[in-house]
């Protein structure tokens, strides 16, 4: 593996815990990883892990998916074509502060004595909690005690409970709960450095309505240019046996409640605030209908309490890690502090991809999720290709709403294929409101292979659900237009026997870009045309009038599909027989080797210390690309192929991208080479808990925690289901003694156990099902749910 | 040819004339044309043919070469080495104004009544004339005759020369000279159209100091960025016999000199204004020294008068045109009415370059030269490629500035290789202060071949006037470090035989970007490398204290000959036995067919209709790329594959490019295809005239100029000087009768006249020389100094 800089993270920083991620100190110079890793997050709504008092700070962060302003994009050398409209996620009004002052001095982090500090976010009951004990310079012990929650039952909803005891003495304690508008998004911008160019000119956020009741606070603000309107309410309960009493006032960008205490010895202030975010993303709706629909969740929540939404944020996950979870237990001759955590880092890695997307319903997952700003809140590739894989064989609901949402997106892709000069539908590179947003095509825009990846993710979706409803209401115009697109860009040369070549193109590897016959490619794109004839021949023959819907949304014409036929089985796929592997690309044996000898560890990534061009002409890797396509369409490589691509490619492979190395120990387990799988798994799984790409601060890499799942499940535990049956054939670690997880297929839900010896498959819900145990079918059934096997 | 939309210029523009351009009807609808082609320039200063009124008017702009203002390029996706500041020619001052009102009425060109309107821009006097006569409702008639001139022999100097005469009557005369700062390269962006992004965000010109003394003005202004001081200034002559006063008056951006005159019937109203700018361009100044400067000048200028600069400019035109002239005769029988003017056209791209470059000391040639902002006043490789070879071989002290400006630039150079990563150094792609200013790497920073250019043009400059002096004392160091480079960035592949492989570069085609082996760069490169060794191996023996000079400098050690020589040895040159043609690159013969025929002539130029993805994956052309190099390397091919590759290619170039037809009409020349060469030749030189490029308004295509020479020597005459002897080996197309030229090598002034059936050979000024007459060897003397011989 490469060798790059890295991060020390000090043992008070997440210590090992199976359900937890801890930190025991306050931590300041942690501040840019923590805000992010302790985000709450229901995949709609997300708060970055900000303290309550909301200083100090380093990046805060509210967000609401899919809730973005947009910008004309310039650029000094303009081209046809090019992007026109940027599209940022908006930094929302900042709700979750709540200042305390006792005897009128503030409590304020970084001058406080602390007796006590623990953050925690528990991945059991959903929660981010905070225990502090302040001692004043007066002697007195203050006890501070919060949980803050982004529900999974209501998604307009979060909440904190904060607690506070004078322990020792009695005290005058006020808590000033607010609600205001930073005007993140405006300020987050830089004037000087034009690779965090500001976005925007001014305030995007401008005041709609305000309104103040009691202790409950309602701002309305709209964005200028999107037109996109956002209510955000907080409300509260006070409950404690001391004397108290309340004001609150408002302004268009800022409103709080204060509430005053006159605090005993020993007794418990506790103040619940109820928070909200209701947006016209999905509906339009006036400022007044929103801030109507704001009250109304507010009086519902208070109505219901904290504790309600405590009870459903534990549902939630129970349900969750029983259908989700990956237990392993680790080789005690490998108890490397870093193996150790090995548990706790995967589960956190499961934990934010649900918290990205157990509410998502109606948008899609951004590439941080709702944890950062990073990537602007858009929608990649890496959304079907990294994440669904998951989704598909642990929450299948979740799989049908992101591929709904990405048929929406279908008008669009068809105006921007028009609008090039291509038949068919092009899916954006990247994108919020389904308008291509990158402003750099040759990493982006030219990534064609997106239009295949997301038809990949449906027929995976359809292989494990047999949901063919979905495949034939709203698949197949999608595979119509997506076939289309590939049968007009590409060609028939003269030039190496009359094969259907696709050029221009930059596959996943974004260190070589803009080339001819990405194998990745124009892999991908004979399994999308494949997927396309399918799929119309059966729709033709099983659903006559869904055919006719098809025919009519799309103006299909059945020569088309000799057309898509001609193509695929003429699909030139590069292989080079000296070799014996697959050139990545037409051009890219050709090229110079990168001198890594001589590429010291602080230049990595690449990216950020050499000029593309020299990148480009260069055989380097940025991340698994003929390996991800090895991975993706395991059958149409042989074993020796597998292997000789293997060793060609990674060495070369700097996995300067996130999305790289679990691809890399997926391969490297199928070709047997164990301990480079493991040594892979290790750096996917603790990619953000150790900060290991240097960029944890602008959010979590939502794509590598899927491909973390992916690579246990795929990898180690050696799961396929690309032919007729699933089929396990585990090659276990030495550095892991067990694994253990559960996956659904069909409605059934399996739980898998394997060690070194043999596998426990135990159906814990839903049908029987066939699977194979290595070269064994069996068939699991309610009367037989539980089945050992040896393994070979 | 590719049929492409067309303008179509009415009669009264520019009438066939051979030594001028006329208007002979106030043509506002043409304003954007005529305001380019009217300009009047010295390659210090020019001013765009915009009238004394100031309106009506399209773009106005006065500019100095290499006056610039800077701003921080913003991109929305950044990269490593991306250049960082862009620069942009500033639109100073307008100096020219002056406004007229009879009896209080002013003259505004779109009401007047206009009994007479002419404007010529006269090719032997080096004006810009316009005669009217202007009848107003009172029935007075008014005659205007201007005259404005920018001065060849005092460069800092311009003057108009502005007669009014009431024909008919008496009348109050006011005359207004005006002297303003319209701000105009702030205003000429737009907030809207992301093409035309505004670049600057606040004013350009910043007052520093104004003042007024009778009638004299001048202001001094300072950009905010680049901290340059411009002085410009106007001073008055007023000649009449009628009764006249004056008042004049200042401020920071506004100065006027107002005249009122009696003005008697029939008696002439002459006001001869003197206009100055200065800058701290070449030199530090402080705004006080600079006015001081301005001042003088226009002290001067008033002391000689109008007619001492009107004489001046006939003397260096008389002068030029001796040099450079090129007369044709046109064959009757071809006598179309473009064909008619082509001898006017010819002179007039002769006439432009003269007007950008006779004063251009110390700075490069704009593309545009100082006719318009297109390309933002910047230095390109057509200054090398395309305008050097008229300089070379008509004013050879030209072509010595211009390397020598090159040369200047070296340290930049060297400094931006090594920013990315590279040895030797890299000359910018489009620079005005030596820094790289291309916002669009892969049609910019990608085109390394600009270093071997300049080397070429180095060369040629060295053959024609054997001035090894300066290869000696500037070249040498050029060589070494230009040699470096290719030899850095290139590597040897295993593949293709061990060859020298150049990766990652974009040829003079910029309808091919980022490819392998691109044959005119490896081509070039190759005789890069070759003149550097030859230089040092010469340098080293002929003059071993310039060559510790050289060493000294660049750090040059003799083990990087011996790197040099196996890199020009072993530099691989794509070639296709089957085709028995060049590629242009490793993959552009696998690339799809552009589909010519389904694209109709309002798609061109293809890049404002395409998106680059789809260009770039298509066989197709935007200007000549291998074939250029057939020209330029003439002996790197045999006949035989110079048909092969011109059949090739021709049918596939747009020629979306200005600088594409020349040399496609040489190439044609060269393989005898003489009426496609006539076309071609028909169509550069008529480029600017005809606004072929439907962007004359941006300014004149100064290369395409240089192109026009090139084409009538290189191809009809069929000039060679790639060998020992010069040799001239005409082709004559059949439209042509006659052809006459001047061409000056090695100090001797060479009169060319060639019909059909023969060529005489004139020595006119210098010393005796061998030159070649087809195969035969003749010695032009001064005693035998004609010399006439019939063609083969």
């Amino acid at each position: 593996m490469i060798e790059k800089e890295k991060l020390e993270l000090p043992s008070y920083i997440y210590p090992e815990d199976p359900w937890k991620i801890i930190e025991t100190r306050f931590s300041p110079k942690f501040l840019p990883q923590t805000e992010t890793i302790f985000t709450t997050s229901n995949g709609y709504l997300g708060i970055r892990g900000v303290f309550e008092e909301g200083k100090p700070s380093n990046k805060d962060g509210t967000f609401i998916n899919g809730f973005y302003e947009t910008w004309p994009i310039t650029y000094v050398e303009e081209a046809f074509g090019f992007a026109k409209t940027g599209q940022t996620i908006v930094n929302l009004t900042d709700s979750k502060i709540i200042k305390l002052y006792v005897d009128d001095e503030p409590f304020y982090l970084p001058t406080a004595n602390l007796i006590k500090f623990n953050r925690t976010l528990d991945m059991k009951t959903g929660t981010l909690d905070r225990e502090i004990i302040w001692e004043m310079a007066s002697g007195k012990k203050i006890s501070i005690k919060s949980k803050r929650l982004v529900s999974y039952e209501h998604r307009h909803i979060a909440a904190i409970s904060y607690e506070v005891t004078v322990l020792n003495a009695k005290a005058p304690v006020v808590i000033s709960s607010e609600i205001v508008n930073n005007d993140n998004s405006f300020k987050n911008g830089s004037d000087n450095d034009p690779r965090v160019a500001r976005r925007f000119k001014e305030s995007v956020l401008k005041s709609e309505t305000f309104s103040v009741e009691d202790t409950r606070i309602v701002l309305c603000h709209s964005t200028n240019n999107s037109k996109m309107t956002v209510a955000s309410g907080i409300e509260h309960s006070l409950e404690t046996e001391c004397e108290n009493s309340f004001i609150s006032e408002c302004s268009k960008d800022f409103g709080k409640v204060v509430f005053s205490i006159d605090a005993e010895e020993g007794k418990t202030i506790n103040l619940t605030k109820f928070i909200t975010y209701h947006t016209t993303r999905t509906a339009p709706h006036t400022s007044e209908e929103l801030c109507v629909r704001a009250e109304r969740a507010l009086n519902r929540a208070k109505k219901s309490g904290f504790n309600d939404l405590l009870k459903g944020q534990k549902k939630y996950l129970k349900d969750f890690w029983n259908k989700s979870d990956i237990k392993i237990a680790v080789n005690s001759d490998h108890e490397k502090k870093s193996t150790k955590k090995l548990q706790q880092a995967l589960r956190f890695n499961l934990f934010q991809i649900f918290q990205a997307t157990v509410r998502v319903e109606g948008a899609g997952v951004p590439s941080k999720g709702l944890t950062g700003e990073g990537y602007e809140g858009h929608y990649f590739w890496d959304m079907e290709i990294y994440l669904m894989p998951f989704l598909i064989y642990t929450s299948p609901l979740v799989a049908r709403n992101l591929l709904k949402f990405r048929y929406s997106m279908l008008s669009k892709a068809r105006d921007y294929s028009k609008q090039l000069n291509q038949r068919g539908a092009m899916f954006p590179w990247r994108t919020i409101n389904g308008e291509e947003a990158s402003a750099y095509y040759a990493a982006g825009t030219a990534q064609y292979h997106i239009n295949a990846d997301i038809v990949y993710a449906l027929k995976k979706y359809v292989n494990a659900t047999g949901d063919y409803d979905f495949l034939f209401e709203y698949g197949a115009e999608m595979l119509v237009e997506t076939a289309r697109l590939w049968s007009d860009i590409g060609f028939y040369s003269q030039r190496n026997g009359k094969k259907f070549n696709i050029h221009g193109v930059t596959g996943p590897d974004e260190y070589n870009t803009v080339v001819n016959n990405n194998a990745y490619t124009n892999l991908m794109a004979r399994e999308n045309l494949r997927l396309a004839i399918d799929t119309i021949e059966s729709i033709r023959n099983i659903k006559p009038e869904l055919f006719e819907n098809v025919v009519h949304k799309t103006k299909f014409e059945l020569k088309e599909l000799d057309e898509w036929k001609n193509a695929a089985e003429n699909m030139y796929i590069p292989y080079d027989k000296e070799l014996g592997i697959h050139p990545q690309d037409d051009d890219f044996l050709n090229k110079e080797k990168w001198d890594f000898e001589n590429t010291p560890p602080d230049k990595y990534p690449l990216l950020l210390h050499y000029h593309p061009l020299v990148i480009y002409r260069h055989q380097v890797i940025k991340q698994a690309d003929l390996v991800l396509a090895m991975f993706l369409l395991d059958n149409e490589f042989t074993d020796e192929e597998r292997k000789k691509n293997f060793d060609y490619y990674d060495p070369i492979t700097v996995s300067d991208s996130s999305l790289s190395v679990c691809i890399q120990s997926i391969m490297a387990s199928k070709v047997g080479y164990m301990d480079k799988a493991f040594d892979y798994a290790k750096y996917a799984t603790f990619m953000d808990l150790d900060d290991i790409g240097k960029n944890v601060k602008d959010g979590c890499h939502i794509a590598s925690m899927g491909g973390t799942w992916m690579l246990f499940i795929f990898g180690f535990a050696g799961f396929n289901n690309s032919n007729s049956i699933p089929t396990f054939n585990p090659k276990l670690p030495k550095q892991l003694e067990k694994l253990q997880f559960s996956i659904t297929i069909k409605d059934s839900l399996i739980e898998v156990d394997i060690n070194h010896k043999d596998i426990r498959y135990c159906l814990k819900n839903g049908k029987s099902i066939n699977i194979k145990h290595q070269d064994t079918k069996i068939e699991l059934t309610k009367e037989n749910s539980s089945q050992k096997l040896p393994l070979n």
